[in-house]
């Protein structure tokens, strides 16, 4: 396909084009492990773009080894690193609404006093208390600062939609009349430290994911080329977003690098 | 005060100018019980006007009578009956996402098969589960429909500053791309009903509350002028409201009243 010409450089988000949940367990979408080792057969460089945030990274990369994927932790980029790196730029303390299984990497940040609210997608954690805290810290600032990892709507958690960090992250800033600065996908400066680790330009880039606005269009503001996925929680509404167009829409990753390699990605 | 001239009825909020919580208990804020006496004693008619939604309007009357507020409930305007005549107009059928103690005032509502998510503050009730609920319900209907039960940031309850109902409808509307359909204030068809009940036009009448968004503002859209009180939720920041100005602001009701008398009100 003409729309893919030129690609040489793959960033693949993980859930809904890797892997889906069910009962609580990871499982991998078919097609999905060999699409990734094609890729790596390939020669085509990949870095996997997540704003995942409820585990480590570490662990993130250990279940997804367990399922069969050929990843390593260095190909893996996820908000809660780069959210510390801002910390520590900008000279902030953290007050954290997180996933309790993320925290640990937060575990060398120093979280006394806090001058921020980091927010990520707590899950069970999304507590009235816990809301309640976040706000009363935020709300107590001369000018509150609200760090959020990511700001998806929502994802697919077994057969169920489930509220994501945006949907939290909304609520804070309405309740303080602030705006977050975004950690992850969407963000300009997610995908171009992506990029710069891959030392590859947006046009000669494909991103590749389940989420219309945070992968596709995100990406594509970058002028990365991006592809929507039909798996996790594609919707067929997102077809018809008021806004953004993928430049190619597939059923599957494996479609997807089927098309990629036909189209003369490199061999 | 000039700016009181002419005004010969007056609505007033109810949390944060007649009354504070403090330990879980109703407080009448001092000089308050008798401001509302005086008014009415000046012959100047009174509607009570809440987004009150974490009891039915019928206890809020009897909590606020043991407080010694000359109060009744025919003078008091509160979203779930507003809401309730919505319903029965547009023959929607809500999921409700209320306080437990609220619920009665839906008693006489077909709530079978959902096809809208009336929201209010529901307190505790503003769990993680509870949220993904009245997510997943507006996510499965073709065009969603939200009913918010006002649109308030925060509120304060003893001394702490807690989120309000708009902060959770801010997280539906966000994951949804929806706008909520807001009864209560700030919006115009509730103060209109309010000055149809009392048969008086906007310019002679004066709204009183806390909310320099949803009481002062929402008032002022109507052309009724409005007073902040600096009881309540007031926060000294919001006399520098970017959009906001009030007509007067005063130290609390009492002196509202002072000034009103002085200024010619009724007599």
């Amino acid at each position: 396909m003409a729309c893919l010409k030129g690609v040489n450089a793959v960033m693949l988000d993980i859930s809904g084009v890797l892997k889906d949940t069910a009962d609580g367990a990871d499982v991998a979408i078919p097609g999905s492990v060999n699409a990734v080792n094609r890729l790596k057969e390939a020669g085509i460089p990949i870095r996997f773009c997540t704003n995942e945030t409820t585990t480590t990274r570490k662990n993130l990369v250990d279940r997804l080894q367990k399922l069969g994927f050929s990843i390593k932790e260095e190909e893996v980029f996820s908000p809660a690193p780069a959210v510390c790196q801002v910390l520590r730029q900008r000279g902030l303390r953290p007050h954290l609404l997180v996933h309790p299984a993320s925290e640990a990497d937060f575990d060398a940040v120093d979280k006394n006093k806090p001058n921020c609210v980091v927010i990520g997608d707590a899950a069970e954690n999304f507590s009235y208390e816990n809301m309640n805290k976040a706000f009363q810290t935020l709300i107590a600032m001369d000018n509150p600062v609200l760090i959020s990892m990511g700001k998806g709507k929502y994802y697919k958690d077994s057969n169920s939609l489930i509220l994501d960090v945006g949907a939290y992250m909304k609520a804070l800033e309405y309740a303080c009349d602030i705006e977050a600065d975004v950690v992850g996908k969407p963000s300009a400066s997610f995908f171009l430290a992506v990029l710069q680790d891959m030392e590859r330009v947006p046009e000669e880039t494909l991103m590749v994911g389940d989420d219309i606005e945070s992968d596709v269009g995100g990406a594509q503001r970058c002028g990365i080329r991006a592809a929507l996925v039909r798996t996790g929680k594609y919707r067929s509404s997102d077809e018809n977003h008021p806004k953004v167009k993928p430049d190619i829409i597939v059923n599957d990753l494996s479609q997807l690098v089927d098309e990629l390699l036909a189209a003369g990605g490199k061999l």
